[in-house]
This record gives structure tokens, sequence and C-alpha cells, in this order.
């Protein structure tokens, strides 16, 4: 397993940075681990969510608001890279970014760290899914929020 | 912690419990366990959703059958009592029993063994719940086929 | 179910809740909840323990450190009730409250919240074990930072 | 999302297949589900475990074994592709494949199938660690268990 200081996106350049990253928090509980006494590989799909879900909320675009406007965003593949084991009581950054948006799906990456040390990389793939569960166009007004800033307020 | 031999449900007798039990084994993933070594406390719940399943299935009522008719029976009170830690691995038993059939709800108790020793016993109690998310009347159906012997197939 | 406002814990004076409870904040992922479209009854045995990991962090007393100084507090008995559901993307309110202190256990109360109704209560029971794994005292600096206030940093 | 026939792995003869392969089975409870109605996409990690596991123990190489030998294979890569969704009560099929037996890890590779249909295929990537946490090279025992036919017993 390398060992990677905690950087920011490959290829990320400071201000493309700032407009398509989000960070959040989260503390490892005891539901997390598994009894090899490391967190359980799946709960970082967990985590990929809380920063996936944190991603679109300070853009004013939460996740539950694309529901009710009839579409739905699911997961068409996942990926992750598990650097180094995260343990209880361990305080996680997820740091999350939009890498590409596509005329019907979008991907997400996300670093996980700790005390400044990269645990784990991964993406997630999500179709574009109208009410009749059909693929179908991302709206522009999500396409910019995904790609825009955190919103003002 | 008291140790327990496995043992039927108290006060039933041997021609009620073959009436109204069923049982099922599971075994013990990483997924279920924790950093200390055993099984988390909130994977019992999921296991005595196991028992409940089966239960209801091998009397021909699946649960999707119940909720094709409109009806759910969402959980309305867990109660979970841990006696021995299981393990990763270890193969349980999941014995399930219908304790109670209320006019509007049903209660389910669970032993939960491994290698003839009481790990956790609990129970549930659910509500019956119609298509407006209203507090209904069991159907006799259903009544029956929770309170009879698993079905003939 | 009853609805319930999100009113403090019972019998409880403004001044011991002060002193002996803890709020926290939970945020609803779809992980979280299951096919019925409300959260899964037990993900809040999961808020159980965020709420019980706070209550002892903010005493200056973490979890980890009790575990490091070779004690564990298993959970040996838990309880919920359930009200309301909570659903997607809802943000919950996780009071904890420590109920009693004995000889060699403690037990923690729950009441989760959202929008200030009553979600759900429980409690859970603990044990305090040794690192052999059996039932031992409960030290006294423990016992005093469970009955204490928040810590001043 | 492609639909696709639950066919044998690619480029499997049916004797390699045979050698190589393990089959178990999984009905799908509330617990894996989540509000859109289908199976949380982290669960499928769940069930490459089941899996992996059900694979090493009908070789007599059960996972625990393997960890009382002192080496564990944690997971350093995990993929997954989500073709359709499964949904409550499905009974799904999950085939496991080794598919690369490295110096020092292992490939597993599984698909996951409902009533003919693929839903998810995998893979994930495990190291071999020893007490130390250090990767060490895969014992020959356990090598020749991974590549061979399933037991006798």
């Amino acid at each position: 397993m390398r060992t990677a200081t905690c950087a920011p996106f490959t290829g990320e350049t400071a201000n493309s940075g700032e407009h398509q990253t989000a960070q959040c928090q989260a503390r490892v509980l005891y539901a997390d681990t598994d009894g090899m006494g490391m967190v359980y590989h799946a709960t970082y799909l967990r985590w990929f969510e809380t920063g996936r879900a944190h991603y679109m909320r300070i853009r004013n675009m939460p996740y539950s608001q694309v529901e009710k406007s009839g579409l739905s965003l699911p997961v068409v593949e996942a990926h992750a890279e598990y650097l180094k084991p995260a343990r209880y009581d361990d305080l996680l950054e997820i740091k999350t970014k939009v890498a590409d948006v596509g005329r019907a799906q979008v991907r997400f990456e996300y670093v996980i760290c700790c005390g400044g040390k990269e645990l784990v990389r991964g993406y997630t793939r999500h179709a574009v899914v109208n009410p009749n569960g059909r693929p179908t166009r991302l709206p522009e007004t999500l396409r910019e929020a995904l790609h825009g800033p955190p919103g003002a307020d």
C-alpha cells in the first residue's frame, strides 16, 4: 500500500479546485469498523455519498431537490482504492469533486484523508434517470450547479 | 452476561412451538462485525428481519405479498438483549416466533444461538399500516398465516 | 404512532439536563433508508452510537480513551420506540443523556427529533468489561466524566 | 444500463469454470434496500464478501482459517458496475471466481444475477498481509486452495 499525502485532486489547479470541490468531515463509529479493527471497505461508499450530498447541498442543489424534479442519479459504477486503513474514532476529511458531466451522466471523484494522509480514493458514475426509469438528458440547471462554485447562502 | 443454553422460547410447549416458530441460519460476515472483534449490536436487528421474513415465507405469506396487498408492517418497537458475542464466521441459528397478534399489530420474538448457546434475545413490534400510512386492522388471512403452521409447499 | 413534540427527557429539570445531556446532528443518507422510503429501523442504533460518542467526547472522555485504558463498554441491551419515520435528507437532532451509572454498568437514553418532532426514543445499557472480557467496576474518573457537565476545552 | 443474460464469466470454459468458481444465494432484505426502492449500491460489496467467503469455504480453506494462520487479505481495491437494480425479496445468485493469484495478492471477480439476468459485476483485489500488517508472500497451500476445485467434504 503506498502512502500518499493528502494532495488536491491530480491535475487540479488551485482555481478550478475551489470551484468544483467540496470538503466535509466524518467521524468513524464502531458501526463503520469490522473485526479486523479497521473500517469495513464498503463503509467508504457511504462516505462517498456523504461527500456527494454535501457537494450538491452547498451549491444550493441538494439531491432531494433533484428528486423532487422527478429525476434521480443512480450509481452505475463505483470504484475505490484503499491505501491506508481508517480506525475507530478517526476524524476523516471527505473531498469530493465533479470530474465529468456528460450528456446523461455525472462522475464524482473522492479522496478520504485523515491527519493529512490519503486513505482512500474512488469515484462513482451516475446515470440521469427520469420518473419512468429511463436514461434522460441532464437538465441545464443541474449541469450548471454541478459545474459551478458553492452557492452564496 | 448470563450464559444460557439455546432453549425453546419460554413457556412454549413442543406442539405450539412447532406451529408458531421458524428457524433459519446466517453466517457472520466481516460486514457484520465491528472493531471490538465481535458482531456490531445493530446487526442483530438485521438478522431479526431475516428470521421474520423466513417465518412469513414458509407460511406462504412472504412479506412482499403483504406489501402487494397494500399493507405494510413497520417496526414500531425493537428490543435486544446481548448475552454473549457472536464472532466472524460463526454460523448462527435464528429462531423466530409470533408472540402476539393483536387487532392492529404483531409482535415477533427472536432467539439467536450459536453452537447451542443463546447469544441474543429480542423482539420487534409492528403496526399494520394501510397505503395512506394509517394504522389499520390486520386482515384475517394474514392473521391466520401468522398463527398457523408452515405451509405445505 | 403517537406524535410528540421534541421535549427534554422526562422528569429532567433544566439544570440537571444541562449537566447530563448532549446534542448533535446527523443528516439522513440513502444508505440509512430502506425500500419503504424511510429510515431503516436498525439505523437508529447507529445514531444512538453517534450520540453516545458525542456525549463522552465533549466531557473530554472519548470512548477511544476508555479503550486505551483497557476497558470496554459493550452494549448488553438496546431498545427503541419508533414514533414517526425519518426520511432521506432530514436533518436529525440526536439528544443523549446518561440515565444511570451503576457499579458496573451505564445506561444511556436517546431522543431523535426532526423539525421539533420526536421520531425515536430509546436506550442502551452497557456493561463495563476488562481486557479479559470480565465485568468490572466502573473507574471513578469515568463515573465522574459520565455524570459531569461538558468539559472546558 | 445494458441488459445482459447471466452468462458465465467472460472467456471461461466450462471446465475451468467448474474449477475456479463458486455460486451461492442471498435474499434481499429491507436492510439492503434504500429509499429509491432498490438495493443500495454499497450492499453489493457485502454480497461480494458473501461470495468470496463461500468460495474459500467450499475449498476447505475458510477465511477464518487463513486468519488463524496469522495472515489477512484486506481489500485494496473494489469495483462494481450496476446494470440493473435488485429489489426487496429478490433471490440473488452470487457467482464468484478467482481471476488472478499473484505473488502477494489475489483478485476475485463477481457476477450477481437474479432470474437469469445480470444485475451487478465487480471485482475486489486483496493484499496478503502478515501479523505486523506488512505485505507478504501468499503461502503455497492458500494458493493451491484458491486455484483448485471445491473440496471433497
